[in-house]
């Protein structure tokens, strides 16, 4: 269906300007802004008008297609912006895209067509087989419709430094709609991805967090998004093609439970026919179910939910868990161990293989690369706790630590060891849940573990208890009433191997190892106190 | 760790009987079960007996673990049990296994250790550094629990049949429990995976479902279970390989809802905060706000929950969801083919990757190998009906089929095209939800597509309405509330590219790939209306 032209039209197209100055551009969009509005206005007039001007020689080669109903297989090859190259210099080519910008000027309109993330130039001129009527249809074409277009694939001589394929434009000789935008559109794309900065700084539009989530289907549509959630894809894929190498088995666990397992907080209730239920605040039971029924290593990527009143920036009601449990012979470091590898394969595959997607998204969100060490670096609670001393916060031995202090702690621990990525080892006992196994050498501490990214908690793990006879005793110490989780300490009667494991926040990842300060940015839909929709 | 042994206790066991006939075996087995029996009495005597027995010259090489809490990093290699061949004759290892089976006959004790399906015979005898009361103590540890033995690898002259590493046995120099199980287990495993036919033929004890549901963690430790879970494992790991080589983007959506889409039918209620919410029948929505925002080719797996009073085989109220969605040029059948190569890209890998997964349940489940066709069989809905009434059933042109006309059809289909999946395309529209896009030729049928593996139903998609308008007439010929829609309308309002997807259940995938008759079978954690644990 590509084919080097020969026809006249094209020729024609082709003696028109190619490309624009830098600043003629921004004075240009500013006018295609100006320009857009009005086509909002015109856009129905036009498909009008095309119908009655029966003086149109062009009149087949533009306009509304009927709505896509399949109506039959065409043999027609649809190219990729992203193959719009030089290589295909002066071929005939049906690209489908959308209108990103449009600006009409005279005789001539000048589309930027868009595919995801990348973009090309098109030029509707009048010529010997663009009519007057043809230009002024496709200018009104609303922002955002999705159109098809023939065009000759044409070199420049000066980059297009607005779009992603800056060597050549495409001059068009047929468009026909294929899906019409509403003319008014909730936000617009230049606003979306416009840095923070130049928004304080220049006085320039940017689009709020909520006119964001209100119209995600658009919002999702920019460089950055498809370059957050195509990464985030890529974390899952990491994930698990990393475990599957390990010998892992994927598991799949139910999300409708009948107890809650840690004594009923924070548990969101599902009407259940004519009982009730909870909504599972993490797989770990089911994950060390299967560690007892015999499935050795085990992961899962699925839905977490908590009903936390929590309105902080890395909070979410629903959010996607990476979680993973594991037998080890004689110490639960070897999980550790694992579970650290898993995390820089993660983030060794996302260095390597992301990086488009990684400087797309630092554009609009600069931050410095993530850093991390092999092998990880592994602090004692103890540690971490007289660093933060040293740095003149005052705090107990066995306290816990608040989130500004993590958040400090990050900062020395990069100082210090020049990482990004770390874990601390050997918490306080008293902080952790009952099902914590407690240190051997000293009852106050245990074999509990948190690993952090960029100074924010990203995993909580531990070994966890296997004897039933002390899994009751620390329940009871944590007043759970023990006929509530039964079922929990009965699956470790028929013998259960040591074991540990630890579950990993999905967006949490994703966010930091972006340097994103906002876990509602790296959620496609995200759900919180305040937010059920879209 | 492992070594070639040259002490005298191992000399003096390889000197014992080495295998055991078949006959000789099963009668073993009973007296086994009867010495079982026994020994859970004596399991907590054992081992006060042992420390008041101050003759016993072998007291260091045998008893209870203290609970292992990670005292310290052992530098020891623990031999997997697959891995017990004749490759290692002669060297002494350390192996970490359940008692599958023991049985003690004078002075000497046979074990059959486990590890997920591989099993090896071990022998304890009384020697040189072996005691009596170290015979008895390895005879009355309770099957299930987890032991730590040192052995020697030895030859043995006749296979044993009964075990999977059938040349070698070990020769026990040590063994210490690591986790004890109780002495009376809920369930048999050797009745768990006794093939039904031979429990009703030969009288002999099965597991009924509740029983297995009720005490999963037991049952999914036999080799049956083992298999499935592992080769459903290989499902996901296929469709997600297979859908990201094609250049997909895994996507995760929310499973709280605002509203339920569909009208509010089989839908589960959650509290949520102040208000309440809804468990997301399907990630249909947005799947669709994905391709609208140009995500152009997505899938997910995931949970979907259906509030849906159905017990039946093959029905649950939360499964697993494998949903695809896609834009397309021109042609649904351009999804349809896609969807189709998929599942045939699943079925080969689980053929050429998961055959002793396959054959391990064939045991206990006998059925055929599953076939299938390239290119997949295309039926339309007219000719299926065509060969149902052709076959003597009445049913009219546009009635939907009943689940035993899907099955009928699936055997008459089986005889003339010798395949076991199949695709049945163009439903009526009267029988699709109402955003099902209308075959453009025909307005009594539709753009939509069941795929059917062994006769049952496996995946439902259709080509969906992106127009606003059409959508929202179909809503309202439906009697839905376009108010209660209105945000699915909207998504279309900016432009939306045509597109088709579907979505699959895994647990009906694995189920019948496999020629089981359950979907409890199939999935770790089944929920039904009666159903909500373990």
């Amino acid at each position: 269906a590509t084919s080097v032209l020969v026809n006249g039209c094209a020729r024609r197209s082709a003696e028109e300007p190619l490309a624009q100055s830098k600043k003629a551009l921004k004075k240009q969009q500013k006018e295609a802004e100006k320009a857009a509005k009005k086509a909002d206005k015109q856009a129905k007039l036009a498909a009008e008008q095309q119908t009655t001007d029966e003086e149109d020689f062009a009149k087949d080669r533009y306009g509304l297609s009927p709505m896509l109903q399949s109506q039959q297989k065409l043999d027609r090859v649809l190219v990729r912006v992203q193959d719009l190259t030089p290589k295909k210099a002066d071929q005939l080519v049906w690209v489908r895209a959308r209108i990103h910008t449009s600006r009409a000027k005279g005789k001539q309109c000048f589309l930027v067509l868009r595919q995801q993330q990348f973009n090309v130039q098109a030029l509707v001129a009048v010529g010997d087989c663009t009519s007057k009527q043809m230009v002024k249809f496709a200018a009104n074409i609303s922002k955002e419709s999705i159109v098809d277009v023939e065009g000759v694939v044409r070199n420049v001589d000066q980059k297009i430094e607005s779009c992603s394929q800056q060597d050549v434009e495409l001059h068009l000789q047929r468009i026909f709609v294929i899906s019409q935008a509403e003319p008014r559109l909730p936000l617009q794309l230049e606003d979306a991805v416009r840095p923070e900065v130049e928004g304080d700084e220049e006085g320039r539009a940017t689009v709020n967090q909520d006119t964001r989530l209100d119209n995600r289907v658009i919002d999702l549509r920019t460089t950055t998004s498809q370059a957050i959630f195509r990464l985030q894809s890529g974390v899952c894929q990491l994930f698990r093609d990393t475990l599957i190498n390990k010998g892992f088995v994927e598991i799949q666990t139910p999300k409708i439970i009948s107890a809650a397992s840690e004594g009923g907080a924070n548990v969101f209730t599902v009407s259940y026919f004519k009982t009730s239920a909870y909504l599972a605040q993490s797989p770990q039971l089911y994950k060390q179910m299967c560690i007892c029924a015999d499935f050795d290593q085990v992961f899962c990527i699925g839905p977490v939910f908590r009903a936390e009143d929590s309105n902080t920036h890395r909070h979410l009601t629903e959010f996607v868990g990476l979680d993973i449990e594991m037998a080890f012979n004689y110490h639960y470091h070897e999980v550790v161990d694992q579970i650290t590898d898993t995390l820089v394969q993660i983030f060794k595959g996302l260095r390597d293989r992301f990086q488009t997607e990684i400087q797309t998204v630092n554009k609009q969100y600069p931050s410095e690369p993530f850093k991390f060490l092999e092998p990880t670096l592994r602090l004692e609670y103890k540690e971490a706790v007289a660093m933060l001393k040293e740095a003149g916060v005052e705090m107990g031995d066995e306290e816990d630590l608040s989130t500004p202090n993590e958040k400090l702690l990050g900062r020395l621990v990069k100082e210090k060891y020049d990482t990004d990525f770390y874990v601390l080892d050997k918490y306080p006992l008293a902080v952790r849940p009952f099902y914590t196994m407690p240190d051997p050498n000293n009852p106050k501490y245990s074999n509990s573990y948190d690993m952090f990214m960029r100074g924010e908690e990203i995993l909580s793990g531990a070994q966890r208890i296997h004897d039933p006879q002390l899994l009751s005793e620390r329940a009871l110490h944590h007043n759970i009433d023990l006929e509530k989780i039964k079922a929990y300490i009965d699956s470790f009667r028929y013998g259960a191997p040591p074991h540990a494991g630890g579950g990993i926040g999905l967006e949490r990842v994703t966010m930091l190892y972006l340097g994103l300060h906002n876990v509602r940015q790296t959620s496609m839909f995200p759900r919180d106190p305040k937010r059920l929709t879209p």
